[in-house]
């Protein structure tokens, strides 16, 4: 009878003290890379948050929808401050070029080295610690309320994470006064840039209709391939506008053409390509469609044109908080953001929405490549520049 | 003892009266049409041919290179004022869409059906009909020498066929005075059109690389599409001439591109495209490869590109043979044909090397095609319009 113990229950994740690993930036997300969190998998790495953060005070909801993990977490009184929205789903490791294991964690020279390093555990875990020295700050008495938006579906379909999170945040008035998102913005060195927006991604498939038919005998066919050619040229000569205040110039980049058909004697039936746009704010899916829609009737009579937006364009305009934010950047790295609008989408096109948003993290060089690293002084400079935000939002 | 017969040899594949067959168009295309002689096959298709005509006279020289038979058969003295050059080798039957077997040589309601009925073993059965009846008006005395060079390789690799067979000639002073191609070259009615050259094809695989990279960043890659597009649009706004005075203008068809990306979010490394030019006596393919060369380096720096030329462009220029050719077959037809160069090519290009060389034949229209035929009565009027080449050349 002496061996019936209590109840047992899933061992601490983040080991026997959370509130201590909190507070250890390179520790903690060192435990986040060894949960091979590859989307949608978990893995246990929002369980690792919930510990840390519960350790920490905050209040913790997992959201689970669809197949997906997500977590929402906050402390202090009333609407949120500041909400810092992050995702502990990674892309797959790729290829075998890794000169470490991807998913352990590995301290090498002063380097933190795993798939996730900097796109994004490093930079959550490094707000999480500097969340825990600002409550510290405030003897624990948070004197506004902040709130962590952790989805586990970024990198893949972005339907069951920070979407749904936000609309059961919306329900229950925890939409906050400003989002920062930690995406890994930094070009050459930690503070360099702030992303205030983003720009759109619609992709297009265009399938050309013509007359098969024998080389020999042109006016007896329709190639559709000619037809194709000279609407794609036609496409990218023309400029779809200069840029606008905030944005580079959009820019269609052709990603495929095909036809398959192997006889060098015959021409073919029908032809196909895909485009994709990536668009500043002075134009907007469906602008866009019709302007496609258009070039490719012109060219094309008969045609297939499928089109799919996976983000419309979105700006934080420049004003009181984001020049809040990059100078509390400012202050804590000496160097002053850059208000940046390039590169691929982030779920910050989905708060936008809601709230003003902007995205400041780690130098992102090695993200989605083998042997992601983050430098062990990296981080701690990001937990100073998280903390200056801190201050500044939630003073 | 009494069961020990004569050695055995093959029973003669054009049946117990090859001079008989030799003699009746249709029953020798029919004959000729059940042997499936798909390139390079030739299933017995000239052996037919070497009995009906050595029934005649003919001395026949069966000629084989490589895996293709050939057969050259001649009659009278000296060089020849005449050749007819013909293929007895078919394209596949293709598909299932055949009302009848492709390879029984069906009558039907007056009609031949079968594969090869048209290109060309009912041109070639019409002309052996013509020259037996031609040799039976002399009394078997021919009053000039006649040839035929059959090959079982123009719709294959066209490598171990005519081309090597003229060599043969040559060597042997066989060469004739005026050649004449048995090709299907009728448009409408037998008679309406003769050709007396054929356009030039060109085939060109041009491989562009580029740099690859991600859509959002188009400045960091080179996308080889773009390159590959501007090129092709350029080539297809060109006019490489308005045809000649017996030519139609050269024509270029991009028949496939291909470059198989998958990824619309990924820019991709590289992009080919193939295409074919058929052209007039104004270029040769090395002036047309010089100046593909030169576009496709203007537009795309790194690249592959690789030529293929199946025969260059020809033109036997009119004269006194050729109109010798043309009154001839209005006489015999009460059809004036017209000179033409257009459509595929044949093996005329070959002879054209050689000697003047025509195409004259039935009325085209189902070759390569299911449910191939010829009118009975089209060859009966074939027969009587290739007697009347044949007194106009060997008269």
């Amino acid at each position: 009878m002496t061996d019936v113990g209590p109840p047992e229950r899933a061992p601490p994740r983040a080991g026997p003290d959370p509130a201590a690993l909190a507070r250890d930036a390179v520790a903690l997300a060192a435990a986040l890379i060894r949960c091979p969190s590859i989307a949608p998998e978990d893995n246990g790495a929002q369980a690792v948050l919930a510990e840390v953060l519960g350790a920490l005070g905050f209040s913790c909801t997992p959201l689970r929808f669809g197949v997906v993990e997500n977590l929402y977490a906050r402390i202090g009184e009333g609407r949120p401050a500041l909400c810092f929205a992050g995702h502990t789903d990674v892309v797959p490791p790729g290829g075998t070029d890794w000169s470490v294991e991807p998913f352990a964690g590995v301290i090498r020279d002063g380097v933190l080295y795993g798939r996730g390093a900097v796109d994004m555990k490093g930079n959550i875990a490094a707000f999480i610690a500097a969340a825990a020295a600002w409550l510290d700050r405030h003897g624990g008495r948070p004197p506004a309320a902040l709130s962590l938006l952790i989805t586990g579906d970024e990198e893949g379909e972005a339907v069951d994470g920070t979407v749904k999170v936000l609309d059961w945040m919306a329900e229950r008035g925890e939409i906050p006064g400003f989002c920062l998102v930690g995406e890994p913005t930094c070009i050459d060195r930690l503070g360099d840039t702030v992303k205030i927006g983003r720009r759109g991604s619609l992709t297009a498939r265009i399938v050309v209709e013509g007359t098969q038919g024998h080389v020999a005998y042109p006016g007896r066919a329709d190639n559709p391939v000619h037809r194709l050619v000279t609407l794609l040229s036609d496409l990218i000569a023309r400029k779809l506008d200069h840029g606008t205040a905030w944005f580079e110039p959009s820019s269609l980049q052709i990603t495929t053409i095909d036809v398959g058909n192997p006889a060098s004697n015959v021409i073919p039936g029908h032809a196909s390509a895909t485009l994709n746009i990536r668009f500043n704010d002075r134009h907007t899916a469906a602008s866009l469609g019709a302007w496609l829609g258009e070039a490719v009737a012109a060219h094309a009579p008969r045609h297939r044109l499928e089109l799919s937006c996976s983000g419309e364009a979105f700006l934080t305009e420049p004003g009181e908080a984001v020049e809040r934010l990059v100078a509390a950047i400012e202050a804590a790295t000496g160097v002053r953001p850059r208000l940046d609008t390039g590169g691929g989408t982030s779920d910050a096109r989905f708060i936008a929405r809601h709230c003003p948003v902007a995205e400041f993290g780690l130098v992102g060089t090695t993200m989605h490549k083998a042997d992601e690293h983050v430098p062990v002084a990296e981080l701690g400079a990001l937990v100073r520049a998280y903390g200056s935000v801190l201050d500044a939002f939630c003073g």
